[in-house]
């Protein structure tokens, strides 16, 4: 019999928690169920999720739940967070994987404390310079995956090379096993334009790119970053940050303008009746609940951060996301990519 | 008699010039009608000029041609630039600053040509470090102006401070007499986020901020960059450029997404109907025509950069923010905001 794949999941991280984990659980578990093939390992308040199990009247033979006593505060930092969090929801979640009852973690709750939990459990990989955390962008023609997004700030060369190849290995493990176009994102497409660090990591990507991992298609300015040419956008985490921030809050901008626009006469309600059905489509292709999940690779096993703000429907697709990387085997995709990075810099 | 104020315009650079030049002068002079304190310089062929004032029958008693031979190229470097451009347009637009034919200057051509020429030909102030790309961004309230946008990539805290300065009065001399509120952007909104550099002017700006010339509130993040919350936003040249043309990227990607769901089939047109008086104000309110013109500040004068591929209208706009930029006494608020920051730091 073929193993199944455990996803282990802090039931306790971000708002309204478990309330909407435990229905998230619920969409998955009515999404997948002719699938038999995974098993889901929550941690957190057993008294609580248990009741949340019968409110929403699930089914517990795909569900195994574990204890734990306390949960990550918001307001713990990164700091102080290794002595107060061994008894917490999410370090009991990223502990599995290394006794051997998770394939994958994943976690709403606190960013920076579950890096750093991350990064101390699981270790580094061993050709790894940086872990990096990497999220999916929407674009004309799909998705691209994008990183890091905020785990380093600050970034050297060889960093960026990794993320390259971390990202790709992503890329593959979920759409296609055809080679990933990769792209530096920069503020101009020429060669000679950015800073000498892009210019050295521009130059080390090409060569890689003869290699079999990725295509590497030069710089990418922020406006093209949704054009959908490229699969993977690599960059340091400040820069990262502040371009998924801000494409956020220019897509909040938008859509607010917009709704009030529609909203201020007789004749523009009663537009709405007429395109019910297209800002319908508009919405859910552009709903951010779809992408929620930024995956921290380069350590030895994977973990999702779902948004701690999202609903029970984003924190479901960050559970399909689980669940599609392991299918996608990940972790071997990875360990190849780093393979042929070594054989190509000894 | 008061002096009037001269805008220096280069009439042939960027796209479909000189004719969206003219156009755009034509927009101005009707929208002006009843002022009569300005004069508009142009530079560029005389005979294609004259050929399209003929052509918009547009009066020629606030306008003054002045011919010139050759234009800067879009292939043209900064640095081939100084050598060939002597004869252009846009030499002789910056040049009439400096020999009392102009307040401001206003191009559409090569930004980087514009850029070095301008501080070759004007020279830096003296007590500003790093000159810098100011533009305009819509938000929930109005505008802010975010500054640097590109000009310089790499930037330290001094330059950082000088940029607050010059940004906060820039937005008074346009907008109001009151203290602008300054905010740095950064990845997190905490006083410990972010690199050095950001936490060395954080305390820099902090300190200043009791002084006369700006309210300093901290660190933004790129999802607030739009809630209206701050005047004056300071990033360095490579973070502002990413920043910008990930919000143009974003903005185009919704709309177009909005635009097809639309179009999408009867239903939907017919909603068009109903809702076309909302959907003008609001692409009205979002028209990237109304923020175009960035200016180059910290120099021994104003110089405006059109965004080349903009036609008439946003032109025209950028004709009427070198009309407020004078008006609004923009130098003196400079150097009243560089004295301040004189006397604090001695």
């Amino acid at each position: 019999m073929k193993k199944k794949i455990t996803i282990a999941i802090d039931a306790m991280g971000g708002d309204n928690s478990p309330d909407k984990i435990i229905y998230g659980v619920n969409l998955f578990l009515r999404k997948n169920i002719t699938n038999n093939d995974f098993l889901l390992n929550l941690f957190g308040d057993e008294k609580k999720i248990k009741e949340l199990l019968d409110k929403y009247n699930i089914s517990t033979n795909l569900i195994k739940i574990t204890h734990t006593s306390s949960v990550v505060s918001d307001e713990e930092t990164p700091l102080t967070a290794v002595k107060n969090s061994k008894n917490t929801s999410m370090w009991n979640c990223i502990k599995a994987q290394i006794e051997g009852d998770a394939d994958i973690s994943l976690s709403a709750g606190n960013t920076g404390v579950l890096l750093v939990i991350s990064r101390m459990i699981l270790k580094m990989m061993n050709d790894v310079s940086k872990p990096a955390l990497a999220g999916f962008w929407p674009n004309q023609k799909g998705m691209s995956v994008v990183l890091d997004l905020g785990a380093n700030i600050e970034c050297n060369d060889e960093n960026l090379v990794d993320f390259a190849e971390l990202g790709s290995a992503l890329y593959k493990s979920l759409f296609s096993n055809e080679k990933p176009i990769v792209s530096l994102l920069n503020i101009g497409s020429e060669e000679i334009k950015g800073t000498e660090l892009l210019k050295k990591t521009f130059k080390k990507l090409k060569t890689l790119s003869n290699d079999n991992n990725f295509i590497f298609k030069g710089y990418i300015e922020g406006n093209r970053l949704m054009d959908g040419d490229t699969n993977v956008i690599v960059t340091d985490g400040f820069t990262g940050n502040i371009a998924l921030k801000t494409a956020e809050g220019t897509a909040k901008f938008i859509t607010d303008n917009l709704k009030k626009s529609l909203k201020q006469n007789f004749f523009t309600r009663i537009s709405l009746i007429f395109s019910y059905f297209a800002f319908k489509k508009f919405k859910e292709k552009l709903d951010p609940r779809k992408y929620n999940g930024a995956i921290f690779l380069g350590l030895n096993g994977p973990v999702v951060k779902s948004h701690g703000g999202t609903d029970a429907v984003g924190f479901y697709h960050s559970i399909d996301l689980c669940y599609k990387i392991i299918k996608g085997n990940l972790m071997h995709q990875i360990k190849n990519n780093l393979n042929h990075l070594n054989s190509e810099q000894q």
